[in-house]
């Protein structure tokens, strides 16, 4: 039942940039198009391990805009917890392993997408992706990955509301900014936020208060990597002021120091003095009447404030729209491909 | 993005009678019709913050029977808590503002409703209904109001009903009756109730035990204005046999005494008295063979018995089956009147 | 309101062999056939009291590949708590009773479905499968049982499947063996499959670990008339090595002690010692290469070793799928017996 040859959807490196670009003019045209029948006959199990209102109403609602049906489960919840590791002995909570539930769903439906943070206990363990990389072993479908610890379909709308904002964006200058919020969060957008603006060529700089807020290392190679392949740059900073100086985009998102992982009141220590964080409108004022963006959902005057969140610089929802049309995109990729 | 010229159906005082009468009359139609294609790609979202059952199987099922598509989100559960005060720094529980959520959604669908009661704190607070009010204010397509302090889809579900049951409404007696249940609960129903009633020139009592039960005063105004406009009457009353006497239509409801809002304990010492507010067959035979509703749920022989609920004036279930109709004819009166 | 002709689907012993049968064969036309409008027009309430991810995929999913809508209702949790005892006064949790539950859902939906396990508290209660009776009583829509003490489409789903395996099953012996699990769970899945294998003419045993384990003596002596009438044989045993040897198909399931239902600490003195009734290689080498199966989910290495769930005589994941085309093949029966 197992299928090697699958091209799943679980992460942006896995895809080369044409690919990707390709998938993002899809999304164009889609935007301008209404309804119609591309997926008809078609179906998608969107499995929520954790709430979403943007990612499943895109999905629900969009799958049902190309003729398709979605599935929506909530396991753990309103379906029966799940096992994800090979060879347990499974007397604790979970009724079921994922390999059945990838090889049920896999007869069900023509795709299944995943929402599942890590865990916060253990980030050797988390940081391999072993949950997704579990349901595509054993899924003889395309698999999507709705955030674990990368979300390449924020990737997607990242880039296509870039575009429309900035026109071509290589060498572009791009700041992926850590911002206070009261716990530590998943770092996956963050690592996603890196990931994509340097695969298309962006000058990118992550600002985060300090190393131990500097995402992993697997993400800063890859994230240096894909510079240097695509012409781009990467760098870190600690300095808000350089950072934002003469920036084209700032990105914003909240994240977990990884070596405190698991331990969130020692590494409030840290946190709590990096409240100034926040993106503001002084910081703004410093860049190049950059655009603004975040995945959301955002805390207002935590993250950034209502005069920034409230610019028309700020692109939040047109990102949020475009997750729509992108992820259709990528959804009508996976069909064609796996045909 | 704020579009103050939208036609919400937030509250029927916003509607004229006509408006409304011109609704019923599209209930009747598509009570008789079947499926139709007249919602063909168009979406709403429908956000529970708390319990449904008719409400969301009607506009589920009714958006499909109508060619579109129904995405249902409970934010705080599946979906994330929303903050919707302006201005607030969001360090609680709330993860994203409805700023976001109504710009996003916007984006998405064609029309939001939300289904969210008062927080049974503080009334100076609830009694503005803020929250729908906050969603409709960032909202650019349509909000439909499923229960905040008022049930405006519960209206016209009432009045189909009774216009089937009674013919013509004008000047009969209707009464709306607080009845017996363990807890205080919301006003929403009444207050719906004794508008609605009074908007179509029904003479229209409301009964219940005593002066802290009396509905909010904007309500009994409302009611007030409705009546004198009408050709009806509206009256308050504290005595069980001569409201019942001579009714035309007995609507039972409980809720909770205002001015010992968010204090049970306190208010169930009033409360306690007043189980024999139950509608029985003892008082509806005080009435002119009148049609007895409620608005479901009902916990049986609390607020009503089951002789009551099981006798053929029972049009409990009919009024049900019309929210689906009513909601549909409302629905496509706000597309229209939002093209 | 009432219809006592309807026909329901709540237990295959309403239903005679060959009306079963002729479902089996209208469930393999729809397994080679794709998505079809057969149910278009048509809706179905899915009401679940407990989690699942088969049935709510395979009815939410396949009544949507037939043209129909499926409303998805959580009482409880999304939607409002039930009674369902005739007479109550209703002063506990429950807000509604079945009685309007069934009525209003029978006004939106063309069939209503119901997943509610046993309370485990009072087995003399819940063996007359009261709750589903209660909804079918107040019904004016054929009633569809998705499980509470026997599980009538797991049933088809699981013949469908031994026909595929098996060809004909005509005194095929087969094997219904309790199972390690670390609590003690529902016997719905061991009743329908003593039930349905008797029905078809199977040589069936019930094994188990020791006369507290028997399933209800109604089941017992529904398959031994079952078996008569149907030319095939049933007996219960407590020795693995003899109820394995020369099987055509082992079915493991687990089950609590009936006697101490609703004492899971007293139970556990006995069910500790029976872990080796685990299915393993060893006792399926006793057998004549027999299929085995299980109704999902399932706990690896508890219920069934990994090497039994991996190997090919496993046909758990055909049969799950098979829930999926014998639930549509019930719906369009019930949907055509009743026009």
């Amino acid at each position: 039942m197992k299928n090697n040859n699958i091209r799943h959807f679980i992460n942006t490196q896995d895809w080369s940039q044409p690919e990707l670009r390709k998938m993002l003019r899809l999304a164009d045209r889609l935007k301008q198009g209404g309804w119609n029948t591309s997926l008809q006959g078609k179906s998608i199990a969107l499995l929520f391990l954790n709430p979403s209102m943007r990612t499943r109403t895109s999905f629900e609602l969009g799958m049902q805009q190309l003729g398709g049906v979605a599935i929506v489960l909530q396991p753990g919840k309103d379906a029966w917890g799940i096992e994800f590791n090979p060879g347990t002995v499974m007397d604790g909570d979970a009724e079921e392993h994922i390999i059945e539930v990838a090889g049920v769903l896999s007869r069900y439906c023509d795709m299944i997408s995943l929402r599942c943070f890590p865990g916060f206990e253990d980030w050797n363990y988390d940081r391999t992706d072993p949950v997704i990389k579990a349901l595509a072993e054993h899924s003889s479908v395309p698999v999507v990955n709705m955030e674990t610890i990368v979300h390449p379909c924020q990737e997607l709308a990242l880039m296509q509301t870039l575009y429309e904002r900035l026109g071509e964006v290589q060498n572009k200058k791009f700041v992926v900014t850590w911002t206070w919020h009261p716990r530590p969060l998943n770092t996956a957008v963050a690592n996603s936020a890196a990931l994509i603006s340097t695969k298309f060529g962006m000058d990118v700089t992550l600002l985060c208060p300090e190393p131990a807020y500097i995402l992993d290392q697997q993400f800063i190679e890859a994230a240096s990597d894909n510079a240097k392949a695509s012409g781009g740059s990467f760098q870190v900073s600690h300095d808000i002021e350089s950072a934002y100086s003469g920036a084209d985009g700032v990105y914003a998102k909240s994240w977990g120091a990884l070596p405190y992982y698991g331990k969130p009141e020692q590494e409030w220590e840290l946190r709590k003095n990096y409240r100034h964080f926040i993106v503001d409108e002084q910081k703004m004022a410093l860049t190049n009447n950059a655009v603004f963006s975040h995945c959301l959902p955002l805390r207002r005057n935590i993250k950034a404030t209502d005069a920034v969140m409230d610019a028309p610089y700020c692109s939040a929802i047109d990102e949020a729209e475009n997750r729509s049309h992108s992820q259709k995109a990528m959804l009508l990729t996976l069909m064609e491909l796996n045909k």
